[in-house]
């Protein structure tokens, strides 16, 4: 192991003492983690990349952001599925030439996230690598059986949406147009918040037949939804919640919100905010539909295809 | 989505399915795997990279060897626990010119190795990088309280190795000198078996104090032991089983091998072999020794410090 490695693993280790979650028996410091899940629940793992110059970039995205994106992303994979996180792991691939600093507010900003939602940073792995890669596992739990999965929706299901749309493409698009960006905590670019307390509140409900987070776009990942259910969407563009600093283009393809999209049946009740959160009715779930998965009513109340063109769009 | 992302995911779906663990509740294709633990264990998890120029280069390794070793390392954390394996997840970053053969082959090491121990691919991520980027995440199960942790290691405990050390650093110190080496499934470098066998055969009988993969090399992985439990070690250099490719130099400080290296107290009776992988003695833990973590006896039964090196002295 090489001196900057020590220190790296020293950070981690200390930042990782900063939150703690009684799941984890073991955490930093053998060859596994050992977690133990709770009477009565499945374990949900996911995984997700942060990549320089993919995911982010150095010039426009402070350490901190980095760190805490990196986090948001698999947390909220596990609010899409209604669950509880637990635990973390952080595999960093660092350049040789990285200033120590950067690293620090990295893990700073990982370690603040997790601390807000009790999820213990339990291992990992380090190593050199020519760009900034950090890959986090995100570890939750969930009743036995009670996942909210993406192939639940049936035809006359109702669609909604978490927050507001575009607000992270609209401020990708003004660093592209290269002005400056005020990094501030609300927006959901920098430091997006996982809607961990809504999407558990709808599975304690039994409410939604379907989720799952929008990280793509809305024309993605609604796509996801009906592919995996063998169903078709309608959406209506003037229910869309656009974000302030964006547009209802950038809502309907731009990615990394991580706002939920969810399906319930017709008859649910549904309240027009979860724990603060908005939530909008924005079209409804139809049959299969072979010539276009999602149709998009226009201003007219024309029906037109929504293609998923999604976040690629935006890719930096 | 781009399109070679989603042929890429085909592959990846196509690879999961030859190889099913009933652990695997939901696989690929939501938002995050759902597991299923059996009762009375406790879950295992590890994370390891794979990054060509650091861990591989792709001169030397075909793409098959670096998916075998990318599982094998994540398999070999599970080992050294003790424990079960039951799924993996694996995160893919390609430079956009890779050919679309080298990710099939990649993905067909990485699958054998599953298949052998039952081991579901469940679900990961992909991404542009810029040189192949691997992490691989390794999860297993291991009856409550029963992993066989770094820290058990008592004064008085015997202390052994499974198989020969320094096998694979011997390989890579000739591509090193820029001999041609046949990527033979046998040997330790392109193909290591991760220990499953022998380490879960010794966790049932509850014999080791101690257990660790050697994945940096005896000196550093040994040094682990003692850290964590608070003791030193004594080495008898005659006793080191040196692979038929290596040197002693190499065995002592060579990684990669993913033997077990684990004590166990001396009352235990230590098989000659354990499902078919010899069992060697080679030394004893002592009362930390604050000067020295490690001491080595030479032919002449002369005692000196043994200094951590390990396998950075071979990265690529």
């Amino acid at each position: 192991m090489v001196a900057a490695e020590k220190t790296l693993i020293h950070g981690i280790r200390r930042f990782a003492s900063h939150s703690r979650n009684r799941a984890v028996i073991h955490g930093i410091g053998d060859d596994c983690a050992v977690l133990r899940v709770s009477a009565g629940q499945e374990l949900l793992v996911t995984t997700d990349f942060s990549i320089e110059n993919v995911h982010f970039r150095r010039q426009w995205h402070p350490a901190r952001s980095v760190g805490h994106r990196c986090l948001a992303r698999g947390l909220s994979d596990i609010a899409a599925m209604g669950g509880e996180p637990l635990a973390c792991f952080l595999s960093l691939g660092l350049p040789a030439n990285l200033p120590q600093r950067w690293a620090d507010e990295f893990l700073q900003g990982l370690t603040r996230l997790a601390e807000r939602y009790g999820v213990q940073l339990a291992g990992g792995d380090i190593s050199a690598a020519p760009e900034i890669t950090a890959d986090i596992v995100a570890v939750g739990q969930v009743p036995i059986g009670k996942s909210v999965l993406r192939s639940g929706a049936r035809p006359g299901d109702v669609i909604y949406v978490t927050g507001e749309l575009g607000g992270s493409a609209g401020t990708l698009k003004q660093l592209f147009a290269g002005r400056k960006v005020r990094p501030s905590p609300a927006g959901r670019h920098f430091f997006p918040d996982p809607r961990l307390e809504a999407g558990a509140w709808l599975r304690r409900g039994g409410l939604p037949s379907a989720m799952i987070d929008l990280s793509d776009g809305l024309s993605i990942d609604l796509g996801h939804i009906c592919e995996e259910s063998g169903v078709s969407a309608m959406v209506d563009s003037a229910k869309i919640p656009v974000a302030r600093n964006s547009s209802l283009d950038l809502a309907l393809h731009g990615g990394e919100d991580y706002e939920l999209l969810f399906t319930a049946p017709g008859k649910v009740k549904m309240p027009a905010a979860i724990r603060g959160v908005k939530v909008t009715r924005i079209g409804s779930i139809t049959r299969k539909d072979y010539r276009s998965a999602i149709r998009i009513l226009d201003d007219n109340g024309r029906a037109r295809a929504l293609r998923p063109l999604g976040w690629q769009h935006f890719r930096l």
